[in-house]
């Protein structure tokens, strides 16, 4: 249980505190939710009540609620700041540093003394693990992967061979880096696999879900840029290219060869249809399908199946649900303009 | 294989026999390929011609066929006791309960001696498995998480720290229980990770599926209550409370903070956004897009992207192949209402 | 590396050869990327002005680019032959036959001493493994699961008890074959599990991505045919039949008990509702939700949500985003008509 004054939190965060700056944090919770000893956040207009109710011992905020009562500590980006605030209170725990005698390493293989590998991983032939990496039980590295400092692989995460994770990664639990592209030649008889080789770059900063799956390349690579997210069970196809400080959520998947800039937004569940090119910084609404590729000149916002300009798609959207009425009115429409042009010629 | 006289088996359901009662039960099959030996049922219309056809030779069934050829088990809900008839001839097999020399157990864990812990499993600090709990191979248990009586972790599950599994409870092959919720704080410089403080609570009698993932709280706890059932490759974010006895079909995504209430069944492929509610009793339509709460006064069924209540969006999604020719008809009618008006002012 | 002549390749592949067939081929990569040493093809109009740019050593292709400095490979199916190519520059490698004695193998099973076991498998009693086959580390081999010759289940794969796999497969990391079917008995207190007694049947060619599922039957089996290729996250249901040389594209979900024919193709994230049938041939466009059966005489090609005849969708989809404009239109219409009646009562 963490146990700090406001103040001295405050003071980490290079912060100012009003209010109750000697309450004693010994934990955190969302504003409704708090309550004594709690660190929370205002960081929505939607909470603005709790605000003046919230039994938190002290708050991250841009705003003072006037509130002797409780401790404020003032941000300029409350979110930021909480966050700062978690990892202050909630350090990383480090786990000692060691190869289990549980795992079975290729004596080929570099593996730094200063990482960590857990039981039963399955190390080959040629690989590097860089120090501080933490590689959890039932991970499985290929042979000449490498993994960078300070990189975590939680449970049975798998890394075909040849494919390259950099520092400061995390890949959740189950998670597939390397798998096979899809790709099938047809021939007379049916199909033939064609070979996949090149592999996958996942840059420094970048975390990736669990149970998601990058497919390594046909030829060459595919390539997530550094600081970019990936969410849970997403897919990403063979020699796609993400750029940087992307945002990609929940189940979305990307066909083979698309190009993704800097900076870009995907919402949950959305497909991307393969060869295509997404502008930096557009963001795209949940459950999109994308069929073309997305200029940001002609719009930065884009939603629905076949994606549209956002503010076009609200507007279809919400007006789907009267097509059985207009269906009804059109047909009236035509009645009526018969019956008046039959009166007219009669 | 099972060996049962059909009376006898009616006796243990608490259910009436007629017909051949002592046809002898060897197997059970559907109603179209059930054959000698098999038990089968009767429930849904669409199969009434099989029912005097069907080779079986018993049938659980609501009505009497009017057959003297086989054994007609009476009952009220034909699919349920047909569920209980193949759990007493097919029971669920018990493992020896021990913990295999090939796991990774933390002396300061607490292992039921009643409890099975299969090969390469690694059980960490502060970890408690109640007894009857089996824990296939693979399997990783994070600190201090709780495993209660009799359930059932299939291979290559993964539970991080502090997350709690309920009693009765069966989790399938990969799923993950509790990785990192998908939060980062936007700042000049790009996203901070927000920590992920919260765990993840299992009620009794929940199913988890193949390779479903499910988040552990940014703050407080993910909530899936008892007795609801998700599908494989279900996705459920962090701080989700899901109610009792829901079913989440394949696929479905259920973003952060959603709170869903009991009864409620998500067709395959759906998806929720981020803090929304959803009533107790209301079922979605598979592939659904749910935008805004669900309220079960406004309509209990629920389709569409975005969602709709049921028959509005039937009316909707049968006339939405009839919009091009809705486009073509109101160019004409403009056409001849400008004529209409032309002459008429001519 | 690999290192051929290019008129060596070209015998080996049957294919004549144009150009400097003395250019010796070291590499592979795609025709825009491609340098001194690589192999690359061309089949696509699309690229047809790389073709006379690219930088490779030598080509597959249909057509002569009329071009000395490079060996072109002639082919009436270049994609086909740059795949065949491949094989021969990258000869899948060979494991060295042994069963890992980190490998925990019941006694009573069959693994051929062809065969590969790597660490940290489990194999259960009655398993058969034949020759060639490849099981890497963390596979779940259940009771009585047989794998055929030359198969490949690559890291974290789970088969539940009693499912067959064929000959020459491939089953990527994590993908869970044999999982529980998603069905329940509703009674007054709840849900009762249905038990899953059936299996699952893959046969011989087929490969299986990342993280796929395939549940097991309710009652008979589950089975996928010669040659069918599953992408990553796939879900296929309880007692789907999918029949040869289908492609299901990556997140698509195939509901329980529907049947698929040959040849048929579903893009990314298609749905597919219960007891349905595709005919063979078929191909269905991505992110499609299919709520009735398919016939090949209706339409080749289907589209959409719900789908619809590829063409028929294909214009439906253009025109959505002209519903509010149609609205609109609709609205002035019906107050013109209604002026232009009230002019002429007047």
């Amino acid at each position: 249980m963490p146990k700090i004054r406001a103040s001295d939190l405050a003071g980490k965060l290079g912060c100012k505190v009003i209010g109750d700056g000697g309450a004693v944090i010994t934990g955190a919770a969302s504003i409704e939710k708090a309550g004594k000893g709690d660190l929370t956040f205002f960081a929505s207009a939607k909470f603005r009540k709790a605000l003046s109710t919230t039994a938190a011992s002290a708050i991250v905020s841009r705003e003072d609620p006037g509130r002797g009562d409780i401790a404020v500590i003032l941000s300029e980006n409350p979110a930021y700041d909480f966050a700062r605030a978690l990892w202050i209170l909630y350090p990383a725990k480090g786990r000692e540093p060691s190869i289990s005698p549980l795992a079975a390493v290729h004596e080929e293989s570099m593996i730094s003394e200063f990482a960590t590998v857990m039981p039963f991983c399955c190390v080959e032939r040629g690989v590097t693990v860089d120090k501080n990496a933490v590689i959890y039980p039932g991970v499985y590295l290929g042979e000449g992967v490498h993994v960078g400092e300070n990189t975590i692989l939680y449970p049975s995460v798998t890394v075909y061979h040849g494919c390259r994770i950099g520092k400061n990664v995390i890949i959740h639990a189950g998670a597939v880096i390397g798998g096979d592209g899809f790709g099938f030649a047809r021939h007379g008889g049916g199909y033939l696999k064609i070979p996949q080789i090149g592999n996958v770059v996942i840059e420094d900063d970048v975390e990736i879900g669990c149970n998601a799956t990058v497919d390594r390349a046909a030829l060459g690579e595919t390539r997530i840029k550094r600081g970019t997210k990936l969410d849970n069970l997403v897919q990403v196809g063979h020699n796609v290219e993400i750029g940087e400080d992307c945002i990609i959520a929940s189940q979305s998947g990307i066909s083979g060869s698309v190009k993704i800039g800097d900076w870009v937004m995907l919402g949950g569940q959305t497909g991307v249809a393969d060869h295509l090119e997404i502008d930096s910084g557009i963001m795209v609404g949940a459950k999109s399908g994308i069929p073309w590729s997305l200029s940001a000149k002609k719009s930065t916002g884009w939603s629905g199946i076949p994606a549209l300009p956002h503010k076009k798609w609200l507007r279809t959207a919400v007006s789907m649900e009267k097509i059985p009425d207009m269906l009804k009115k059109i047909n009236r429409l035509e009645e009526e303009l018969e019956k008046l042009k039959s009166e007219k010629g009669g």
